[in-house]
């Protein structure tokens, strides 16, 4: 059994250029690239649930996400996901009180120049390892309790309610 | 007050290209850098006291390092700091008792393309926010307490005691 | 007067990702990006004619950059397109004939990691200082005469006839 | 035979951060990646002379590359080399009235974030396509003639004499 679970679930984090479409398309392997980026050595089972931007998530991928993390034998959880939804979607998982669950994203993709992507893993990954038990968003170097976040649209940025 | 005090020191992390000499120097604006990429809103101020590698860092920069974050208001501490010596400095805090103090820093310069200095960067806020009074070592996607750890000099890892 | 003229119309050498709308955008100020990294020291003078996709491109699009390149004083042309009508493009250039025209633009914008813009921007500026008067394209590390190439779109290279 | 001879000597243009010893040392597959970048297609084999600071080169590394040069059976030919000595190297080649020689190099090397080796080598690359025989120096976006151009030191840039 590894420490820490990861589900990736897609979102902006996940992009990159697809240059035959010219479209922004999924990257499957966009957690190990940032993993071994950051030299990263903690024990990680990643799992891919899906890739969807968050906007096209139905009921039916909330509860996938839910399913899994009930079901895993690890008790800390990474959940990467657009942030569009990441906060409806963490407050779903609010009834599993016996994980440490983490919710993160990017505001730019893993694949650009300027892309956070790299710096709220990390922050995820630590949290996972250093939070009581709980459902938590973390985004912009901050740890938000899933219930009190709300993702500022016109400003790009998460802040306590 | 500022919730998060980060004392820059220098080390590998700081370090950018020079391309009139040719030689790495340190970039005093590394961690600025870092944080506007990250998207940080967590509310840190920044104190460069030197930028020396970790192998140039005499008793009087130790001490000032002590002195410093002794005497500061805040209570949540990040210190970057080379990987060579950052386990013997963070020791040396350890009579600190009513502070969260983070020592970080990176096995490859914030200015190169496979840097994992933000990754260690968000991880050391992180554990400013999440983990209780202590001195401790951030590194590699872990939190370490600073009097159990050890860095593997042959595998560029930092390890468990 | 510049040495070279740089008319800049769009395409994905100049998309970047808007953080807020989760969607590609264009960035006004790729070209200048790129001189800059490139410690270019040829005398240009940008002008941003448009910014669309190749394929939103009309025929007042190509009029305006057949003008605009037939009126300017300078005999040293390059042209930023998007690179799906590219080659459409430079042949409507084709009767002007005391000109060195070079048309480029990239498979994958500026903005990513993985991005070719840098190598296909200094590949045109050392054909406009090296080439005779004629319309050509450069991409691939290659040079073509504008009425003997193709675009592989299943490999996305250009390939000459 | 291949089109293109690029040989690599080494410079700035090479280097890349070693995690272990905290220095720079020399990537032996810094081309290799630059033509992939570049989704470069020339027709262009890669030799690897030896990996040397510029400074560091004596009479037996010149006499090296003028053989090599001489003797290959390509016509087209690069030397990525440092830029201290670059010229004074290119000087030395200057007998071989038969081929089209141009030299390059970086004044950042490829692995940080803000190098200029992907501009200067497809600079390079386009010059041995569309130049007649002679030595050349591709730097800055800019081409010279061998005996016709210096190295500004405190400047960091090349400059028609």
């Amino acid at each position: 059994m590894s420490k820490i679970r990861l589900f990736s679930t897609g979102g902006t984090i996940a992009k990159r250029y697809d240059e035959l479409s010219g479209e922004l398309v999924f990257d499957k392997e966009h957690i190990e690239k940032m993993l071994l980026q950051g030299r990263c050595k903690a024990d990680i089972k990643i799992s891919t649930l899906m890739l969807k931007d968050s906007l096209d998530m139905d009921d039916n991928d909330i509860n996938t996400i839910l399913k899994e993390v009930k079901n895993c034998n690890e008790n800390k959880i990474i959940i990467t996901h657009g942030t569009d939804t990441m906060i409806q979607s963490a407050k779903k998982l609010s009834k599993i009180d016996d994980k440490t669950i983490i919710f993160t994203g990017a505001m730019i993709p893993y694949a650009f120049k300027n892309s956070d992507a790299l710096f709220n893993i990390a922050s995820a990954i630590t949290a996972t390892e250093t939070l009581k038990y709980g459902v938590y968003v973390c985004m912009n170097g901050k740890v938000f309790l899933a219930d009190s976040v709300v993702k500022d649209r016109k400003l790009g940025i998460f802040l306590s309610l």
